[in-house]
Order: C-alpha cells, then structure tokens, then sequence
C-alpha cells in the first residue's frame, strides 16, 4: 500500500462518485498542490475539464455553467491565496442558489500554520456562505476509506443541490509526492456496487390538502389582489403561475428575471410596466391591494418596492421552496414554504370560482397606456439606453439566453424588456448584486443555454475582464453589448448626484478606457456603435458569427438619466389624458 | 439631532481619529451604502483617497501601499461581494504580516438576512484571516458615541500595526439616507482633546539582560555556526545582523527578501549563492552546521530547505518579533521571541571573542566559486531568464524598488541576484506566495518606494491585469519586465513535467496573449525583446520616462529548465576541479 496507490485511489473513488452523481463540468485553475486531483479528473471520460488561471474568473465561470445547467458545478485549485479568490463567486452562489462544489487542495496538517510556503488556514475559509464544509481525511485506500470518499462526494454534492441549493466546500489535505498512478486501467471501477456508491433523491417541500384548502378559502375573500414574481428559476413555475392568476384574476407583476416576459405562455395576466406607472400617487391610490401573494426574490422595481410598503396593511404571502425569509421590508403576513409550482398547482383545486377581474383590468389598462407612451416617447434617432433593451425582444434569436449586468442595465431590463414571445432565457446575478464576475458567470452560462448575449455597463465590464479568456482559449460564442457611459450609470439616478462636489472622483468614476485593445487580445470581433443602424446591423451580424463579439455603445450618463424622466413623464401625461388613473 | 447630522459626526469623528493615528492613504471602490464614509473623507486634506473600481486589485494596492510606507493603509467598500473581493489581498496580509484598515459599509440590521439587495453576511466575514473584527454601532452622535468612534478607530490601527502586523476589520452598518451635511467648516474639530483622541505607543518585544547571556553563552560553544534570514521588514534589522556575524564568525544566508543582498553594508559575510551549491551530496558533508540562527520567514531556496532537514541535529534559534511559529519542517530547537534588531544589538556585548571563522570561509569560498561559474556559463548571445536577474544590480537606478512575482522570478531572483552595492528594496508577496495581485501591490507600492521595478511571470502579469488601472489614471511611474514563456514555467520544474499527458492543458497552460494591446489600453509604452542589447536599451529608457512601461521578454519554458540545469552543472564541476568540495 504505497503513498502513491492510497493517494490514487481515494481521489478516483472520489472522482468516479462525483461523476456518479450527474456533475460534468469542473473548473480547473492550475497549481501544484492540486495536482493529483486534477491529473485524475482529466482522465474521467464522463468529465467536462475548463481550465481558468484566474480563479475569481473561475469561480463565477463554474457559477454561470451551473446556473445554466441546473447540475452542481465543481471547482479545483491549489491552496493558498488561489482559494480565497474563490470566495465573491461562492458568496454569489449562496444568496442565488446556485449549487457548487468547491474542492481546494490543502498541505497536510504538519505542514499548517507554520510559515510553510502557500498555506493558508483553509478551515472554514469561506465562513457562514457555504452550506456545508468538511475537511477531509489524508487519502488512504482501505475499503472504508473509499467508501467514505465517495459518501462524501453523494452528500456534498446532494447538499449542494438540496433547497434551497448553495456552496459546498471540501479541503483535501495531500501530502508529497504528489504524482498519482494514472496506468491503472481500472482507475474509477467500483469493487462494492456497480452502478456507483449511493444516489440521493431529493423531495420537494409542499403543504397538505388542509393547508392549501385554507389558503384557497383565505385567498377567495379578496378581489384586490396581485401577484408578485422575482428572479425564479423554477421551470414548471411559469405554467402554474398562470394558471393561478387566471382561477384567482389578479394581475401577476412580473420582474425581468421571473421567466415570465418571455416565452410561450399567454401573457394575459401579466404586467411589465408597473415601474414606470408605480411612481404617481393618483395612480397608486387605484391600485391598492388587500392580498398579496410574492414568488421569488424581491423584484428589481424600486417604485414597486416602494407601492408595496406604502401597502402594508394588505395580507401578503410570501412563498419560498427554499425555506429562506425573503422580505427585506418586513411586509409577510404569512410566510409559505412549499415549492412554488407545486403551490400553484395545489391551490387550483380549491379555488372555487372565478373572482371577477375589475382590479386586474385596472392594472393591465394601465400597464398598456404605460407601455404605448414610453413606446412613443423613445428616441429613435440618437442612440440611448431605453430603446435597447425595448429592442433586444426583436433582435434576439428564438431560444437564446440574455445576460444582464447589476446596476442600471437590470433596472432598464425591468422597465423596457417587455412581454414578448420568444423564448428568451433571462439570467443576473441578483444573489448580491456585485459588479463582479459578470462576464465570466455569462460565458459559463453559454456553455448550456443556447446563444449567450450579455449587456452590462463599462464598469462591469471592466471588472471581468479576465473573463473573457475562456473565449479565446476554448472558442466559445458570446455577443456582449458594452454600454459604456464612461462610468458608474446608476449614481446619476441617486442623491449624491447633486453633490457636485468631489462626484465625478467617488461615484462618476469615467475610466476612459477604448476596450478594443482588449478584445482584440482575446481574439474578440469589437464593433463600437453611435446609431441605431449600425447597432442593429452588428447584433444581426453577431446572431450569425461564431466566437466572442463585442458591440460597444456609447452613450452618456446624464442624458441616459434625463431619457429615463422623459419617459416616465410621458407615462405620467398621457394616463392624466385617458384619465387612468382616476377611479 | 438628525439622521444626517449623527450620521455626518460619527464618521467625521471616526475619519479625524483616523488621521490621528498617522494613516495617510485610503483606497476606494466607489459603491453606494459607503457613500458617507467616501464623502467624508474626500473632504479631510490630511488623506490621500484612491479611488479603485476592481475591489480585488484595489485590496493589493493598499497592501503595497502599506508595504513600502509600514503605515496601515485603509480600504474602503460597499456592501456585498465588493467585500469579498478583499479576501485574497487580507489574507496575504495576515500571513505577510502588513498592516490594513479594512472598512466595510453594511446595511443596518433591520436589513440583513431578508433578501435586501447587495446584503451579505458580513459579521466575520474574512474568518480567522483578520487580526481582530468589530461591528460598529449604527452612527449616534451623543458624545459617548463619538468617543467611541474614535476610540475603535484608534485601537484599530493600533491592532493592526502590533507584531505581527496585519489586517483589521471594520464593519459599519449605514442607514439610508446616506448623504452627510459637509458644509459644516468644523467638521472635523475636536471637542474634548485638541490634538486626537487617543495616541497608542506600541513596545517591541525583547529579552532581558539573563536570556541574552545565556544564549550568547550557548552560541559561543559552537564554530561551525550559520545565520539564516528569510524574508525582513525590520529596517534596523540588516545592520546588526552583520555586527551579530562579524561577531560570532558566522556566514550569513541572505534570501534575496532579507534586504541584505543590497545596500550600504560591508556584505562580507553574506552567503547569496546557496542555492546552487546546496545541491551537491559531497559539499553539503562539508557544510553542516552545529548550530543555526534563522530570522524571518523561511528562505524560498529549496537546496536551502532540504539542507536544513539534513542537519536536524543542529540546534536551531529561531527569533521571530511577531511571536509566530515559522517553522515549517519543525526545526527549531529554540524558539526565541523577540525584536530581531534588539536581539542581534543584545548578544552583541555578551559575545567575548571573535570564534575562528574556518567554517564561514568555506562557505564564503564555495559562494564565491559557484559564482563565478555561473556568471562564466551564463549565455549573453540567447536571452534567457538566468541573465535578466544576474544584470538588475547593474540597471536599476540607486534607490529603486524590486517586486517580483512568485513562482519563477522569486527563484530566480534567489539564484542569479546576488550582493551588490546598489540601495534596491526587495520585495514580493511571500505570504501566502499567490500569483494573484502582484501588479496591484508593486503599483501600491511605487506611491513610496522610489523607481518601482517588477519583474513576474506572463500568468501572473494576467491575473491581475486590472491592476494597471490606477497607472493610467493616476499616471504613476512603474516599469514591468514581464517574462512570457507563455505559460507556467514552474512546473518544468516539477514531478509532473514528466507525465506528457495533459501537462500542457493542467500545467503548462498557455495563454498565448499579445499583451501589447492591454499595455496600450492603459496608456503604458510597450516594448517587445527578444535580445540583449534590445533589453538593455529598453531598461536604460524605462528608467528614464514616467509613466507605465511594459517590457516583455520572450522566453522558452523548456530551454529554461535546461539553462538552469547547465548553470548548476557548471557549478559541480568548478566545485570539483578546485577541489573545494573536499575536506
């Protein structure tokens, strides 16, 4: 039982259990103390191998194949400082749900807090954002200790997966050399059990018929009611949602990354201004709900959030398959833990009839006249930030996935993405709102999620840049719309905006920065556009041109912010002369 | 007492207390919960604010900052993962042992763990990485809570200035709005004490008169002695190493971070070839040591290490001022805590007489002889790496400062860069010895450093190309000498380099980047060489233009492995001619 036999078969058994469990991909950032794990890994038929020196890049690169996928995706790197580069991308993950596996090689213990060169205390190292840490033992290859690697494996990554689904982080400690033995044909048999060690199958939380008859009943007293939805991912949520809208007539409010702008549902109940008419008082006075009922996250719409807390006094169920407490302002009455779809579906049975839809009406009414005067209103001439995102629905290709940045671009995708019917996948990382790692989670994302286009502001952009060399080195497509403003875009819409002093330093932040230079570096095709016509072209040019497209539109923060209040303006004119917002 | 007017003392307490403590730079991510904090301390004329949109490279950039200034240097974010993109700079610090001020702005409570945007858990959230963590009280602005503000302020800086230096961190919870009154002309006035709140004197640790005889006793017993110094920061420290060896007749091995391979000293008992000559069986018989002295961090020569472990049977002292335990392969037969300066300066009046220095001089001779055959075999036709580091003494300008990168260039640093007489400070991340952020910290650190100098690898030079921003922005002075033998050399130095089989895509891993577009992208002078004479102008250029300049020189993976291993062959066998292996 030499050093080199132990320390290959506890990692194959290892390896064999994680591929038993259904994960494909892992991302590989190259080190020394990782070597054995990577060198078996790479062997593995059934293992997709990305290999990514930067490992914050890395991280969020596992993060978006994840998300795209819906499998846990595994990460690999050597100890140290490697490691804690690691740590935005799983703080992401834990606040989206995103399932990882995070696997860092480690020095044995003799070798540990003791100035050995690139050892870092990696116990815990990333804290309370990881569902489950667990340092394993020294690789050894008795029939119990292979057996233990590869539980641990079905249980890290079921944990992972398990709702609401999150980080994982195992720490293997090996000891030199560190060379496996890879001649061995029979590298990931299995002695015990032919198929793998063990499966794990996951229920799902759901309430009983008492539970749902209750709700059903409590529901059917309110006529004013709506349905709010945020960032789900919840493939059969879609159908349901809309099957419960139609039995209950409220109007479902449906944030950007609801899955429910796009698509082939009906689109009836569905409102997708309501960010733009949610800002006048006369109209909110119409509005006013005595039931809510939340799905999701909290919805991007600060005017939304804003109506909701000026509604406290209204019932509001908020329900989360994942168990969290999602609401921020303290408005639940009744918190629902059961996964949302099977909920939809559970309470359609109990709802005895058809409320009438006047309310509901009042909303769609509204949200049409919205729609049409910012519609109107847009300037088709200059290039500016609104009538992108009013466009993308159009110059899209049926089945692709859209991207957004944080900051002002998911802002402008709630208030001009609207209803549309192509089948439009719409991702963010709406778990902590960073800036960072945004090119990275898209272009892992593009791996499973058909054509990948990605719009994001120049900070973002710059922020990831390193992101793009997967692109390159891998020959993967994106097309990625850079809205440069030459800053930070969304501190023109806050209060320090007045503060003239010092602004442009602290907030502002203009980078003037010609990022052809480095698209050319990755190989990348950049297009910068000033007018409609050139931007159009590039994006239909783009849909049929491989590899990694850059379309950068300039365009300028303060006139962006002046475009936005003219548009909320017309909203606010034309529903005083159709008087919509009266009673 | 308003929101805002408690919200603007507290901070302004905090920031003038900050001042007080000598701190003079801050480096800032703009974002938006950090808005008082940010503005506030644009307004206090004693701070230099740098403004840093990449919180990871902004994190290394305080490092350097506070490497070269051995002030605490202060990070400022927002919430969310901003925060984490500090971690892998922390935890370098922590185990470098430097200084920083880490402030993090959070929602109030009332907002944390419900699913408000950009909240993230940030109580501990750097784990066991910081020295200490607080969470500060919402702002107040009653005179205990001022004093309190100055109070942890003051203690903050105090703690992360104590041996062994390291990071701190601060978490401040704001609530909305967020926009202090700064028309206040008084802002920053203290009511209570003039001149600060509170000013700490930090003592150093040191023995008394009884242990400082009783090891000058002991060390008297044995000729055949050896000093070892890692890595120091200890400014006193170089001078009276020297005095201590002079004194006891010992060689001294000077890692290249030991700052005593440069400067004024008489350098005649320094060791600087070590490594090389450290590789023979019948050289290393005529070297060991009875007893060893180490200082600072174990030394990066792997020759160095396995020597060491040979010769357990020494006694071995290991004085470290920060009360650690750097002993990685548990050497040590006396751990001594104390200031290394105060430790040399204190036996220095207890050693009675000068010891025969027999066993220095054979030291002192096969250093000089394994010099010389290196700087005989090395090739100046071809460029190669051995060259680059053997010919800096002789093209940095006096003063300058040298960063190198980890992995390959710390190597060879220690192989080919020996005793000169120019003042150059070196320096390198040797914490945690990641790839990671090395441009950011030599960028930080050319603030105080003099001429700044880097050398790095390509893999390194891109993970942390972001970190050129600041030169652009804020036209600082750097020269780069990237190495690009486009991939990971140091692994043509290890066990796997034998194993083909995915060596390149696990390994190797190249990138094959131009670089010349990102270099022109920031603004910097780019200059591609390929031979001596090319090279030589290019430095001698460098060193005379402001500005950014990036020198990259094309090199072989593979002939440099072979090139290294032909300077030691040259070495055994100068060794054997002149028979000074040889009793």
């Amino acid at each position: 039982m030499s050093h080199q036999s132990a320390l290959t078969a506890y990692i194959a058994a290892f390896v064999a259990e994680l591929v038993h469990t259904g994960i494909k991909d892992v991302v590989v950032s190259p080190g020394s103390r990782s070597t054995p794990m990577a060198m078996v890994m790479a062997e593995h038929p059934g293992l997709n191998l990305h290999v990514h020196v930067d490992e914050r890049s890395a991280a969020f690169f596992a993060l978006g194949i994840a998300k795209s996928s819906g499998r846990p995706a595994v990460l690999l790197c050597t100890s140290g400082t490697a490691a804690a580069n690691y740590f935005p991308a799983i703080v992401e993950a834990r606040y989206s749900r995103v399932p990882l596996l995070v696997l860092t090689a480690d020095r044995p213990h003799e070798l540990r807090d003791v100035g050995a060169p690139q050892a870092i205390d990696q116990i815990d190292l990333y804290g309370k954002h990881v569902k489950w840490f667990t340092e394993m033992a020294l690789p050894e290859e008795s029939a119990d200790m292979l057996r233990y690697a590869r539980m641990v494996c079905g249980r890290a990554a079921a944990v992972a997966l398990q709702a609401p689904a999150g980080p994982v982080h195992l720490n293997f400690p090996f000891r030199e050399p560190l060379i496996p033995d890879l001649e061995n044909e029979r590298l990931f048999e299995l002695a015990e059990r032919a198929e793998g060690f063990v499966s794990v199958t996951q229920g799902q939380r759901s309430l009983d018929q008492e539970g749902l008859k209750r709700i059903a009943a409590e529901l059917g007293m309110y006529e004013k009611g709506i349905i709010v939805c945020g960032q789900m991912d919840n493939i059969a949520f879609s159908e349901k949602v809309e099957q419960l809208a139609e039995a209950l007539g409220y109007p479902v409010l449906a944030d950007p990354l609801s899955q429910l702008r796009s698509g082939s549902n009906s689109g009836k109940w569905i409102v997708d201004a309501y960010d733009s008419f949610l800002r006048f008082e006369d109209v909110k006075q119409q509005l006013k709900p005595e039931v809510v009922i939340r799905f999701g996250a909290m919805p991007v719409s600060k005017a939304l959030t804003v109506f909701l807390k000026e509604n406290r006094g209204a019932r509001q169920f908020v329900v989360d398959g994942g168990g969290g407490w999602l609401d921020p302002h303290a408005l639940s009455t009744e918190m629902v833990y059961c996964d949302e779809a099977l909920f939809c579906e559970g309470l359609l049975s109990f709802i005895k009839k058809k409320q009438t839809a006047n309310f509901a009406g009042k909303w769609l009414r509204l949200n049409s006249i919205a729609k049409e005067a910012m519609d109107a209103g847009m300037d088709r001439e200059e290039m500016n930030e609104s009538l992108i995102y009013r466009e993308l629905p159009e110059l899209l290709p049926e089945g692709s996935s859209l991207f957004v940045g944080n900051s002002m671009p998911i802002r402008d995708l709630d208030s001009f993405f609207w209803l549309n019917d192509k089948k439009i996948n719409v991702m963010a990382n709406r778990g902590a709102n960073g800036i960072d790692g945004v090119v990275s989670t898209a272009l892992g994302a593009s791996l499973y999620g058909g054509q990948m286009y990605l719009v994001l502001g120049d900070l973002t952009f710059f922020h990831d840049l390193n992101g793009l060399l997967p692109a390159k080195l891998y020959n993967l497509d994106m097309t990625v719309i850079v809205i440069n403003n030459n800053g930070g875009g969304i501190f023109s819409f806050l209060p320090q905006a007045g503060q003239a002093r010092n602004f442009e330093r602290l907030f502002g932040t203009p980078l003037d920065l010609d990022f052809s230079h480095v698209v050319n570096m990755y190989g990348g095709n950049f297009t910068r556009v000033h007018d409609w016509t050139s931007y159009r072209d590039a994006i239909l040019s783009a849909n049929n041109t491989p590899g990694l497209k850059v379309i950068e539109v300039v365009t300028d923060r303060a006139e962006n912010a002046a475009d936005h209040r003219r548009l909320w303006a017309a909203v606010s004119r034309e529903i005083a002369r159709l008087g919509a917002g009266e009673e």
